[in-house]
């Protein structure tokens, strides 16, 4: 039996490269073993930004129109919208009531956003409960796989548990979904930081390749490297983690010496990059470009996706809703 | 306009007179006056029967003939089953996502009830939001009033802040709606504890007339009143909290002196209350015999009924999510 795998993003518009490299290529890469149903979490996104809702419309268009240039098949997998599929509200519902507090109140991560982010009142009680609609998530689809980065293993186990609390109470309905670990390179943005739309630093899929190597031109460097004349060292240059990525090894392996007996400008290795970056990225951009063209593409594929969906979550809530003997 | 009115009964079983007098009765007085519906709170009692569902669906039968054999018209007013109409769970999560923690921690009947029923384990995610999804029930209908008690005060005005809220942040789509009063006589038992079924002390709608003569009969009276000889004393008559509903003025005009110069019976007291009583009830009880030989006869109503239901509920959630911008 082929794993299944369920995975959900939560619609912040444009993905940029750091979201390629962090989630999406992992999806593409397992679409092709694994029965995948990959999707738009906007209840999600309403734990956080239930203030200011205006960009969810835009911010999931720009997001999906990424996932299929870039390689999500939406023949192979099904990409859904979460609201559009009111199984996972119903779901989460049941859930809550057998999922003590304690358990959501000893999440590592709750505690952590509710200090990161003090400026918004986030201490709602949906927010409290995103583990619970996120167990609902998959769940519900019965999904056999995760693919979490290490630091979401916690969420994992909550789901795990809570699928383990509802057989133990009504009879097997759900399996325990194991982790798919994914290695998630962090990669930094133009400014050093951990790229980010939040700190306008980063560099999107959907850019031109003339903004991209604006952007690349204005990126950091080795902060120690301040004239041409200085030696520079790879191992502490911002650019350079873009470099390991996106330039070919022998390459690489002729800029690092380079850099260090200042042989190479900052200028010129940088425009190395722009080159080889924007030539990876160029066919997926301009699928992108031919995709936007097409008024109902993105409202269309996931209409159909989410009817998909439905016809699986389906299945599982009159099972689910049977064990309950509701 | 025509006021809308919208309230729900967990499904506990067979209603006792307690209830009748307590609810039922107003249920069927208001719904000449307004437009109604009436739901079984079926996901509410998740909240506190999560770990036992055995008997739900029993006990939402056996309500439910109650509800109709004793004057619920289902013609006129919409009866159903919240499980039945998805969209409570899906704007029960949306409203999740603006309701503060702090409001559900200082709801009083939440320590209250965490305190009273320690023996199982309520401390859950839904026991902690059930405020939440009765704040869903009733907006998603855009009700105007809400038949509660004065101890319920307190949750109808969580509803009215969270309808508030969400008027606030997404444009007004939910009246604020108003409480409709309703004294709630609180009914002594035959043991002269609240009437209640986990008392064992009650008398059922759908007793038979012997069953409810027997139980009379074994009925608390005055306590100080040990041997037929002695006075009574109305007053603290357990007894007498049931001829004061069933036993015309008149009669117990008589009672009351003749008790208190013990020139009646205890015996032949409860007997004339039992006459009474079997009287009044006998033409619902009637019907409720009737309504049982028609076995499908529940199922059709709430599937009826959640059908209607659904009409308003679909149109109400399509304006929220519009105003969500989902
Ligand atoms: S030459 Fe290249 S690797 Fe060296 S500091 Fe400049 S950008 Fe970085
Ligand atoms: S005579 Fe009637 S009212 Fe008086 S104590 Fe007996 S039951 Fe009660």
């Amino acid at each position: 039996m082929k794993e299944r795998v369920v995975s959900g993003m939560r619609p912040t518009g444009r993905l940029h490269i750091g979201h390629f490299h962090g989630v999406l290529e992992n999806w593409i890469r397992i679409q092709d073993q694994m029965e995948c149903f990959f999707f738009v979490a906007d209840w999600h996104s309403l734990t956080t930004e239930y203030a200011d809702t205006a960009a969810i419309r835009d911010n999931i268009r720009e997001m999906v129109l990424d996932w299929v240039a870039f390689g999500l098949d939406p023949e192979k997998t099904v990409v859904f919208r979460q609201s559009l599929v009111p199984h996972h509200a119903e779901l989460n519902l049941i859930l809550s009531m057998i999922t003590p507090v304690s358990w959501l109140e000893r999440n590592p991560t709750f505690k952590e956003m509710l200090d990161n982010i003090q400026q918004r009142d986030l201490s709602t009680f949906g927010f409290l409960g995103y583990p619970v609609l996120m167990a609902a998530d998959i769940i519900l689809y019965k999904a056999t796989r995760v693919p979490v980065g290490q630091d979401q293993l916690p969420h994992l186990e909550i789901t795990r548990e809570i699928a383990r609390r509802f057989n133990h109470l009504y009879g097997q309905v759900f399996p325990e979904p194991a982790a798919l670990l994914t290695e998630t390179p962090k990669l930094l943005g133009l400014d050093g930081r951990k790229m980010s739309k939040s700190y306008n630093n980063s560099i999107y899929l959907s850019d031109t390749a003339e903004e991209t190597e604006k952007k690349i031109k204005s990126m950091m460097t080795d902060p120690a490297r301040m004239r041409r004349s200085d030696a520079g060292d790879p191992e502490v240059c911002v650019a350079f983690n873009l470099h390991r990525i996106y330039v070919p090894q022998e390459q690489q392996d002729e800029i690092v010496p380079a850099c260090r007996n200042a042989s190479i400008g900052c200028v010129e290795c940088k425009k190395i990059l722009a080159k080889y970056l924007n030539e990876r990225l160029a066919p997926f951009r301009a699928k992108r470009v031919e995709l936007t063209q097409k008024s109902d593409f993105v409202d269309n594929l996931l209409h159909n996706g989410s009817k998909r969906a439905s016809v699986i979550s389906d299945a599982v809530m009159a099972e689910a809703r049977a064990a309950l003997k509701l």
